[in-house]
This record gives C-alpha cells, structure tokens and sequence, in this order.
C-alpha cells in the first residue's frame, strides 16, 4: 500500500504505508508500464522499444489510487497503474552494497563444517517439496548429493531431466571417468586431481556438473568439494591487491588432448560483474594456459596471488569430503565449486559418468516450483 | 632463434634474432615448462600445480643453445628448453591496447556496406576449405548464411554437427519459428522483431543461433542483422559516459511466458572482459527487466545511453538485408551480432526453425582446421 505520491515532471516519490519513501524516474515507470499495449498479455513480453518512447517523456499526474499508483505520462497522455507491492519490488532508490566481490544475495558460502546437501532419488522424484529443497541447496551452496540411485549406466541423464538440459560436448552428451589406457584426459586416469573447476578452457563454461557413480570399490577415489567463493572471499580479506590481480585480469586456459578439438578461452580467475559482484571462479592447474595478458611488472604479484588462492583452495579445512557409493551423485555450480579426487589404485574398480548441464534450466526449474509452492509445505 | 639470454635470479631476458628483447620470470617459465615431468605427453595438460613450485624459485643458468632457451631453476635443480618460437608466441613484457571497449584481434565489425559472408551447403560438406572459410567468417564477422540447403525439416541440426552440438533449453533442442495462435513467445507471431539478441534472460546465453528457412512466400518477413560491437564502438565514440553506464552496470532480462519456466539474468548490456576487451552484447526490449541495479542519480543517464545504443542499433545504415529462401539458413554469434525480422502477414506462408548451439565448439572446430591446413589453398 501507498501513502501518498508526489510528482515533478521527471520523478515520482512515493512512501509505502511502511514509511519507506522511494523516488522513480518518468522515463523508468513509463519502460517498465505494465497495461497490454506496453507487456504483451500472457506471455509478459514488451511491446515497445525505448525508441517508442518519447525522449521528452514527463508525468503530468502521479495518484495514488486504491494503494496503488497511477501515473499519467506526456506527450503520450498514457496513464498507467503500478501496484504498490511491485514498486516496493524493484525500487532502485536505495543504498547499494558496494564491497567488491560481495556475494549475491541467496547464497551461503562454507567451509568443511558443513555436511553435504543431499536429496534422495526417490523423494525428489515423487515429492515437488523435497526435489524444490534439492535444487534450492545447489542454487545456495553450489552443491548437493543425490543418493539411492539406480546403478544402471546413463542414470546421470535422468538427473538432468529432473531441472533441466544436459549440455553436449567434445566429450560427448556423457563421459566415462574411469581409467584408459591412453588418455586423452588426466581425468580418465587413476591420478589424484587437485581441486578445479572443469573445462575453463571452454566459453561459455559449462555451469553444472554431474557425477554419477557406478562402481567404487577401489582404494581411494574420495570426492572433495571446495567452495570457491568462499575461498576469493579469504583471498580478498587476506590480500585485496592480489585479489585485484585475479579479477583484474584475464588468465588463459586451453585443451588440444583429443583430434579436432582445440579450445582456449581469455578469461579471469575470479569474475566479478561490472560493479563487483562476485560471479565466477575458473581454476585448473592441468588446463592453465601461460598467461599473457598480465603487465611484466604485475606478473609476479599476479603468481603470488594465485598461490595463495590455490593454498587456500588446498587448505584441508576448506573441503568437504565424501566417497560416493554405487547409485550416488553430486552436482557441483562448476562456476562456483571446485572438485577433487583422491587418487585411487590396483585393487577394485572405480566407475563414474560425468556430465555437463547449465544454471538457467535450473534456476528456472527452482524459481517456477518455489512460485507454484511458495511454503516449504511437504 | 634466439641471439642471447642474460638473467638474474628472478628475470631472464632474451634477444630474438629480429632484435627484440623480451623479459619472462623464473616463475612464469618454471610453471609454463614444457618437459614430460610438467605437461603430460600426448593430452599436454599440466602435472603440477602452482603449490608443486617452490615459492623462491630462482634462475640459476639460462643459455642459448641450438638457438632455444635453456634455463636451470633453483632450489629443484631442473633444467626446461623454451623454443624461441614459443617464447615469442608468448610474450607478455609488451605494451598493450589499452583502450576500453576495444576488439579483439581477429574480429573485424561491419556496417551494411559489407556483403553478407555465406558457404554453400554442398561445397561446406565436400570441401574443408570451404568448411573454414565459413567457420572462419562466423568468428570474424560474427555471421555467415549458408545456401543450397536442403527443405526438410530438422535440416539446422546438420548446421549444427558440422562444427559442434545443439544447446537444448525450455525451447526444445530446435524451436518453430511461425505463427502461432496462443504464441508463448512474440518471436512465434507475425509481429517485426526490433533487432536483437536471443535468450539474454539466460545465463550463460546460448553463444550461437542457427534460423534455417523451410517456407517463406509471404510478404515481408525479411532478416536484418546488426554488428552489435560495432554499434558500442559508436556509442563508446559518440558518449563515452554513457558507454561506461551501459557496460559499468548490469541491466535484467527475464522472461516467464511458459509454465514451469521463470528464466532472469542480471548482466550488462555491453560486456567487457577485466581489461577492458569488448566481449558481449545483450539487448533485447521485449525480455529486458526492470533495471534495479543502477543508482537513482545515473538512472536518466543510462536510460539516455540506452536509447542512443538503440538509435545506432535502429539506424538502417547498420544493417544488412536478406530474405531467406527455402535451404537457406544463417548463423549469428549471439553475443555479438544482433538480428531482426520484418513483420510479415497473411498471404503465403513463412516457416523457419531455430537452434542454439555454442562458440566453444566452432572455434575449436576453426582453429583444429587451422592447425590441419593453415594455408588458404583450394
């Protein structure tokens, strides 16, 4: 509900029954009208574009009217109405968080403490309460387990189908993480992996993974999990100018194992948004390209700086870790978490399909289920 | 060939036979060595990581011999040979562009003087020259059309193998682009489409889209395609603040037209890598958001900036013209080039399907065909 409104020609003041007073640009409210001639009815779209509006646009009246506002415009003589709950959703007049790399609002970073998120197979199938749960720990912790699997091959694409779209590559719709003969992929050996993100050498980067195990019975093999932005927040905390240095520059990361195949990509460490949100982390030893685009004077504060971040990423305090039984998986934000693996050896075997998915389709998924169930009801 | 190496403990610097001198760090060519025990042979990803290093690496010989660099690192007593060439592929002691919104090498932006580049389906199969030259006019322009395609339906997928794989969203792996009678999307009308780019409410944004043309008799209905960096060099140009706006805050795109879906980013309309290289492009009328994110005293600067981007994007001295014929279909690099259709209405009939796909896989495809056959014979 709205107070009250009050106008010039360019901006509107409102106060919210709240007491909470907010100002709107002539040229934001008339973009943002929400009548059937501006948002096409259905399916939300607009109609026009900002040539449509005139650059001369002014309100010539602003009420409020039955809590909300209504809000007439020149030279157009259009009068739109804008609800009091939508305005106090998308006020811009407001002091804004400004620390670089601040982490967006709806996640939690951590630390080993924490255990694992996890849903089971058969409730997150069966129950929208707990597939919504299962997805919303990804979308804040960057991770999550899904355990009582099937241990058929190909069940990792059931678990894309459950948010969203597997997302093809050079390695195929899947691929097989177990040990070749001639590898085309330190992954496909028994080697110990540090914590990374996977195919940074690749733009855009793929922004989930999934891995689905099949076999474990050998020695080892453990599953580690690293929260990335958790670990740039030390960094940032620890030395703001090496921080600096990674965001501030883009690293390079490349792949040529296989025939036909040579990705590179220009891209930081840690990316922020233009105004300092943190939004990414890319870091992987094997696929470090040499760096080029840092200035000769920069370049051995940028190396300390990415020691120290890989020092963090490698502190024991900072992983959690798991060994995934026939029928588990885990889905890592490959923008967000790093993975490792210990190694693993001789005796058993050890058998998992990965695979490649994006954020969008599951934020989506997530954003349409907490709408249709807004309470955590089950 | 390199004329000589002088170093101390932390720099070494050489001299190539053409006279240039370039300076590489102890940590820099201790991390980027080339030897088996470094990078694996075969895939050549890295075997170690930067905590693999010890912290007070140090040159203790660095020679010339058969014209490469031969350098000893302390306290490991290794010994690396960095071939001149690959230094000089990797220098970074250099004087760099600086300028903000600037292009990357390998891009060339356009007006509507240029014709539009185009393989031909038969030739693009049968010959790799051809293959490249199309690929290599996608990387460069941003678009190519390809002609002589068959009429089936289902004909972009095969665009799409030639080079890399379809990203499948909420839309379907393809979508139909016609006239629809309750359209979940504006696209799926008659109505024209302001130049745009697709899919900016998604995040990552599919990074290539194919429209293949199966009918088209009716009247109008052409496609227009606009160089969206070309565009932000003009506006970069025109009103340097407000270049600075657009690419210093993020805009909101969303879009919520199906059941179940409920897609919203949060990036720039003008997208720049750390240091200042132009890298995407997002605009679009009909899914932008309410911009939440710009403080209220720039809010009317950046909407001014917004509608001068979109004058330069409207203005028709930007675009090139054609009109699809049936096997006729064209790429565009969606975060670059933006694309439009002229309304169309009742008489005849115009049906094209659509798809995404990404960069990743085309520049891989370009540059293993480089690498394949560098010289432009044929």
């Amino acid at each position: 509900m709205l107070r009250s409104a009050i106008h010039d020609a360019s901006v509107v003041t409102v106060e919210f029954d709240t007491g909470t007073q907010a100002r709107f640009h002539a040229i934001w409210l008339r973009d943002n009208a929400l009548d059937p001639d501006t948002r096409a009815p259905g399916n939300g779209q607009r109609l026009i574009t900002i040539g449509d509006i005139p650059a001369d646009v002014s309100v010539s009246t602003a009420d409020v009217i039955n809590g909300d506002l209504s809000v007439t415009f020149q030279p157009e003589g259009k009068t739109a109405t804008f609800p009091a709950d939508w305005l106090a959703d998308h006020v811009y007049d407001c002091d804004r968080a400004q620390d670089t790399g601040r982490i967006a609002p709806g996640i939690t970073t951590w630390e080993r403490g924490i255990g694992a998120p996890s849903g089971d197979w058969t409730e997150v199938h069966a129950k929208p309460a707990a597939k919504r749960d299962w997805l919303a720990a990804v979308a804040e912790f960057g991770f999550a387990k899904l355990t009582g699997g099937p241990t058929e091959p190909e069940s990792l694409l059931k678990v894309a189908d459950l948010f969203g779209y597997v997302r093809e590559t050079n390695y195929g719709p899947y691929f097989e993480v177990r040990t070749e003969v001639n590898p085309t992929n330190l992954a496909y050996t028994g080697l110990g992996l540090q914590a990374h993100t996977d195919n940074p050498y690749r733009d855009p980067v793929p922004t989930l993974q999934i891995l689905y195990c099949l076999e474990n019975s050998a020695e080892g093999g453990d599953s580690i999990v690293v929260d990335g932005f958790r670990a740039a927040e030390k960094l940032r905390d620890q030395n703001p100018e090496g921080f600096a240095l990674l965001t501030g520059y883009p690293a390079r990361f490349e792949y040529k194992g296989s025939d036909g195949v040579w990705l590179r990509s220009r891209r930081p460490m840690i990316e922020l948004s233009p105004d300092g949100e943190l939004v990414g982390i890319r870091f992987n030893n094997r696929s470090s390209a040499p760096f080029v685009d840092v200035p000769f004077d920069q370049m051995e504060a940028y190396y300390a700086a990415y020691r120290q971040l890989g020092e963090i990423i490698d502190d024991p305090a900072m992983g959690v870790s798991f060994k995934l039984e026939p029928g588990e998986s885990f889905i890592v934000d490959n923008t967000r978490v790093l993975h490792a693996r210990l190694g693993y050896s001789g005796a058993g075997s050890r058998w998992l399909q990965g695979c490649y998915a994006d954020k969008d389709g599951l934020l989506s998924t997530l954003a349409a289920m907490e709408m249709a169930q807004p309470e955590a009801a089950e």
